[in-house]
């Protein structure tokens, strides 16, 4: 692969990562969907539940197939229903980006997320770190998010 | 434009925001000088108010036009006189950086600011979060911050 | 320097410095131990140290010679005693980082460590902030962490 075009892809996918953690903090949803694949997946099995790093246990139970989202829309109405109503603050982290092929890349990314109240909102308070695990899409209008999947180092409720 | 000359116009421009936090942070006030431009502008309207998601309103009143400091030596004068004599955390992430011209450029930052007591210092307990909203200007030694302006996602007094 | 080379040694160094984070707080001991360069060198005599921003004063004293732990087997089993049986989050931000020759190259890092209990752990609460200062050799098998120092900004234990 050429080189200058690897840094190239590489520095794109850096700006679509952020976009994707701006526009959801923002609620741009405009902006958050051109983030997304037509066929994007969201696996959220691992985004509410705990593993203990010592025993190895899930607590909660890991979640199931429900908390894989499919589809554009899907995970775009995910997203909205989740963060729309609430103030939310994701910061993204020392992204290891390897692109795979002209058209495909993976990379992952350690993150931090806070949800608080919105002023009038219901009541919730979440801390969480850990990792997001992407694959990425050349598209004709750029690079995009084919799938994502959320992993946990520690999360208060 | 040349695709290198832009990578490496990002990669400078990534350093230089890297200066700002960390001079700023470690009240280095020499390293800090050179990151502005002679013409700088630091819009800090937004920076102590918080605008409700849900309702658009802002609390306190958005500041006024005397939140805008205007020129290097004013610029300065108004981190060095925020943050001398506090310790304070800067983290900046997620760069956004677009190269407009051979000397232009823009930039957007997620970050999240914290401001502590110094030890025998005057009692304060910040936490914000937010983006900052930058322009670049290309001189003789290199890339500099032209204009910058915080908007906020969250703040806690 | 070539500068194509310079932005793709730059761009391996910074995934090296993700993997170090990311093995550390995962704890993949084996992605750790290929961090770091045979002779690596971490200084951690300020990590539990805090300097008075305002008299220079470090509380409690700048710890000594024992606090350099030397060569790979020390580095790594340090780094393991201090986190395997913890939940560890380290963010690392705004890197800077300059290529010095074909195979030396020095970084700094903004830096942010928590380190809680892992559930049935000991008890454990730290929370701090500060910068790596870093350099890096070329291996055969492309960048390591030589020798890594970390200043402090914050330290709340």
């Amino acid at each position: 692969m050429d080189p200058l075009q690897r840094l190239l892809d590489i520095e794109e996918i850096r700006g679509l990562k952020a976009r994707y953690f701006r526009c959801m903090d923002t609620k741009d949803w405009d902006g958050l969907s051109k983030v997304f694949a037509p066929e994007a997946i969201f696996d959220l099995r691992e985004v509410s539940s705990l593993r203990n790093p010592l025993t190895g246990e899930w607590k909660p139970p890991y979640d199931g197939e429900s908390a894989v989202h499919r589809g554009h829309a899907n995970v775009l109405k995910m997203i909205r229903d989740a963060v729309e109503h609430r103030v939310t603050i994701h910061h993204g982290h020392m992204g290891e980006i390897e692109i795979l092929s002209q058209d495909t890349a993976r990379g992952i990314w350690a993150m931090e997320d806070v949800v608080v109240n919105a002023p009038g909102g219901e009541p919730i308070n979440m801390h969480g770190s850990g990792h997001y695990h992407d694959t990425y899409l050349r598209l004709a209008r750029g690079w995009a998010i084919l799938t994502t999947k959320i992993t946990r180092l520690a999360l208060e409720v």
